[in-house]
C-alpha cells in the first residue's frame, strides 16, 4: 500500500481513543497523515482543548516530513534546537517535535503516513497512539 | 447545548458521506468545526485530493466566523469581491467563500458549529453536508 | 489631543452600542484604535460572530493607515480593486476596506484614531459608530 | 454557561484595572476571550504601550488553545523551550507563555473563556486577572 487509506484510518483513531479510556488519560485528539503529510482522519474527544488539532496535525507533520518519529525529533531539539527551529520554519511553524508523532510503515518498511496524538503526556499519547496503529495492522515508530 | 460534541460530529460526517454514495457523488471530503472555528472531526474519502482538508475547513470556517453560511459568503464574493477577498486575508487565507460550509445550530437557532463539504459541486457538497447534520437531530443553514 | 484617550474610547463604544440597540441593530461589535493604529478598547456583543473583532479592526485600521475613512475606500476598492488589495497585501490582510471604518479627528482636525464597526449592515455600522464618535464630543469622518 | 459574555467580561476588566490601580501598577491591558480564544472586550490604560493589545491576547490565547495556564506554559517553556516554540509557530505567533494568561471556568470545571493581562510583572498582571475573573463571580487558574 502507497499510503493509508481512510478505512485504516478510522480504525487507528478508533483504536487509540479505545486505549486513551483505558488507561484514563485525558481527553486526546488523533490524526492520521497520508504519506505525504495531508489530512485522512481526525478526532477530538470532548473536553480537549481547542488547540488540539494543530497540536496532533504538529506531531505527525514533523514525522512525515522529516522521515523521524516524535522521540527522535524530541532528542535532536535537545541536541540541537536550532535545526528543530529551522525545520519549523521551513514549514510554516506546522511542526511539534515531540513524541505523539507516530510514523506509520506498511509491511515492507515503506512509509505510508503519520499518527498524531496529544492531550496526555507525550510518552501517553504516543502509546495510545501506537495501540491504534497496531491495531490497523501496521507497524508504527513513536 | 454550547457546541457540536463528537458523538453528534461523527454522525454529521457519517450521514454526509452516506448521502455521497447514494448520489454517486466524487469522493467527498467532509470536517465538524466547533462554534469557535476549531476543528472537532474530519473523514477524506479514498481519491479525494489531498488538498481537500483545507477546502472543506475553508467552508466551515468563512461560516462560523461570519456567521453567514455559504450561499451567502459566495453571493456577497459575487456582490463585493473586495469585502470577501479582504475577510480571506483576515484570516490567513482559511476562508473558501462558497457552498459545502453550512452553520449548524441548536434547537434554540445558537450557532453551535459549521459543517464544510468539498470534492463534488459545490451545490452537490451542500446537499451531502445538510443530510449529514440533519441526521444528528440538528438545523443547518448551507 | 494627539490620540484618543482610553475615556473617551469606552465613551464611543458604548454610544455606538446604544444606538445599535435603539436602531435594532443586529449584535455589532466595535473597536477603538489609537493614531498608530493600535487597539485602545473593543467590545463585542452577545451573538454576534466570532470573527466580528478582526472584522471591525480591519475597518479601523484600514482608514488609520491610509488616512481614508470606509466610504472613501469602498470606492476606491470599486474603481481600483488591485490597488486596495495591494494595501491589504501590505498589512498582513488586516485591512477590511468598506464603510463601518470611521476616521477620528480632534478639535483642529488632526486624526487621533479610528473607530470600526460590523455586525449589521455596512452603512448601518457606520451610523451606529458616528453616533459614538459624536457623543465623545470627536469628529468622525465614515 | 458555555462562554463567557460580554457583561461579565466587562466585570473582569473594571475589577482587574480597579485592583491594578488599588496596587498602583503600571497602566495594564486586559483582554477577555472567549471558549474558542476570540476577543470579547479589551481596554489598554492610558500611558500603556501600543503592543500591549497583542501581548495581553498572546497570554489569554495561549491558555485556551492548550487548556494551561499562563504558569503552567512559563513551567513548561523553561523545561522544553521547543516544544514552547513550536506551539507558538502552530498559532502563527499569537502565543504569549508566561503569568497573566489566565484560564477562566465556570462553576462546573468547564473552560469558558481566559483573561490576558500586561503591563507590570507578570506576576502582579495574574494578580490584577484573578481579582477580575473572581470579582465577576467565575473561577480563575493563573
Amino acid at each position: 500500500m502507497a499510503t493509508i487509506g481512510l478505512r485504516k484510518a478510522r480504525t487507528i483513531i478508533r483504536k487509540a481513543l479505545e486505549k486513551a479510556r483505558e488507561m484514563e488519560l485525558k481527553p486526546l485528539s488523533v490524526v492520521v497523515l497520508d504519506a505525504g503529510g495531508h489530512v485522512i482522519a481526525f478526532e477530538r474527544e470532548d473536553g480537549a482543548s481547542p488547540g488540539r488539532f494543530d497540536i496532533a496535525r504538529g506531531k505527525a507533520y514533523g514525522a512525515v516530513m522529516t522521515g523521524m518519529p516524535g522521540s527522535a525529533l524530541r532528542d535532536r531539539a535537545e541536541a540541537q534546537a536550532y535545526f528543530v527551529n529551522a525545520l519549523n520554519g521551513l514549514w510554516d511553524g506546522k511542526m511539534v517535535p515531540v513524541p505523539g508523532g507516530i510514523l506509520v510503515r506498511d509491511g515492507r518498511g515503506n512509509v505510508i503516513g503519520a499518527v498524531g496524538v496529544t492531550g496526555d503526556t507525550s510518552e501517553n499519547d504516543a502509546i495510545a497512539g501506537m495501540a491504534g496503529v497496531e491495531a490497523a495492522g501496521l507497524t508504527g515508530e513513536a
